[in-house]
């Protein structure tokens, strides 16, 4: 199932997608809800951030290949994390599908993308072992992590590096029946592939941040969970077109526009 | 004026604090509302969080004293911070006035208070000069941003060591009306005081911080920002009961459990 949050006429509400069509919801995906009857073309509607979370959960790095690349890119040692920290990021940098990235008149050349897999959450959890984890998941969305390497090393914290508005795409919408082992990510980059990974071939999986977060903190329903990237990232400029396609889900599209 | 929000018979909603007494109001303190003509007794009312924000900004080091002071303690050089680089706590550690701090089993002796004074914002805000700065603020709350010092040492982020389930109290309301320059902030443990400092007494002040963040972030109402702390915190364990106050906005008491 696809559920979406989409905007016309002034109104939003969540959605289910269904083909080219979408079917209006009242309530919830992950509540109460009732599912309308009539159905709307999706090119007529706007498609708007598939949540909004009360906490944005953030994996700072989790791949392999990412680690050593990244490391080898800047001459320094590549280091593993010891164990599953998670990060946060800010509401105020969410964008849905479709919405410009603004580059700010004094960022950098490294303004860079990085696809991620997204967990949305259905239920209330804490202390969940890590076989109960994925029942906590409602489904799965696309993030992208944008980010700008010389604020991103020199900054104290990831404020500008990443917090920025409009420097966290998500979307287009939630995927309920995901098989994360059968994913692949694709970011292209107006039209050419940039970069591709397996996107379960992480560090620490989803299961394993969802128990260890779980045991500290609780994950509410609509929180998110962004997964990491993997791959050296590009450098985007205005004009650029950044896709992250992770099959099963679908494309997240965004326009870089100058600030 | 002093806005809280309470909740009596199962529901939630703002108010307004008239000495002893509580008028209900509808809407937000930010935005449309009405405030109610019937009062009822504070004392039968259970005091909510002032509010849940989007974005949960929070600064890290603002003080020259605790810089100084963290750093002798720790036999290191003092290092302040060149820029007002901003940080992010998680909703999920929230909890109000009046309830309990659960100490994680796992928590080391080094479980500390943080008194801090807690901007919250009644206008969005984007691009905003030092100058326009507080006129985007709605009013001032409390905050304590406890901390686990050696998951704060030793974690890759601060998940654990600042954003667990109930490590960050704040309320118990927010007062529009306040002279900053005049604030003292005094943390009591167990009724003894542990500290007290000029609450305004920053390496960057409000307006700076504010106008700063601005410049990539909107900051949306009901959004709060957190200053930060002076002094050295000493440490709480389970039946310890803290309480953070600065004058011209109230005290937030909350008592430490064990998990």
């Amino acid at each position: 199932m696809i559920w979406c949050r989409f905007s016309v006429g002034g109104d939003t509400s969540f959605g289910v997608v269904e083909g080219e069509r979408v079917r209006r919801a009242d309530g919830v995906p992950w509540g109460a809800h009732a599912i309308g009857s009539a159905t709307l073309p999706l090119a007529a509607v706007k498609l708007e951030l598939p949540v909004v979370p009360n906490t944005f959960f953030c994996v700072g790095v989790n791949y392999r290949d990412h680690v050593e690349r990244m490391a080898a890119k800047r001459g320094t040692v590549p280091s593993f994390p010891p164990r599953p920290d998670i990060g946060y990021r800010a509401n105020n940098a969410l964008i849905a599908h479709g919405e410009n990235i603004v580059k700010p008149r004094d960022a950098g050349e490294q303004f860079q993308y990085e696809g991620e897999l997204v967990a949305v959450f259905g239920k209330r959890c804490r202390n969940v072992s890590k076989e109960d984890a994925l029942a906590c998941v409602f489904g799965w969305t696309i993030g992208n992590d944008v980010s700008e390497r010389t604020w991103q090393a020199n900054d104290r914290t990831l404020w500008r590096a990443k917090n920025s508005d409009t420097f966290k795409p998500m979307g287009p919408w939630i995927v309920t029946d995901a098989d994360l082992d059968a994913m692949t990510t694709t970011i292209r980059l107006n039209g050419a592939v940039a970069e591709t990974f397996k996107t379960n071939n992480m560090i620490f999986d989803a299961p394993t941040y969802i128990s260890e977060v779980s045991r500290y903190c609780t994950i509410e329903p609509g929180d998110v969970m962004w997964m990491g990237t993997d791959g050296v990232p590009s450098n985007m400029k205005p004009g650029d077109v950044c896709e992250i396609e992770i099959s099963g889900i679908g494309v997240l599209r965004n326009r870089v526009v100058a600030a």
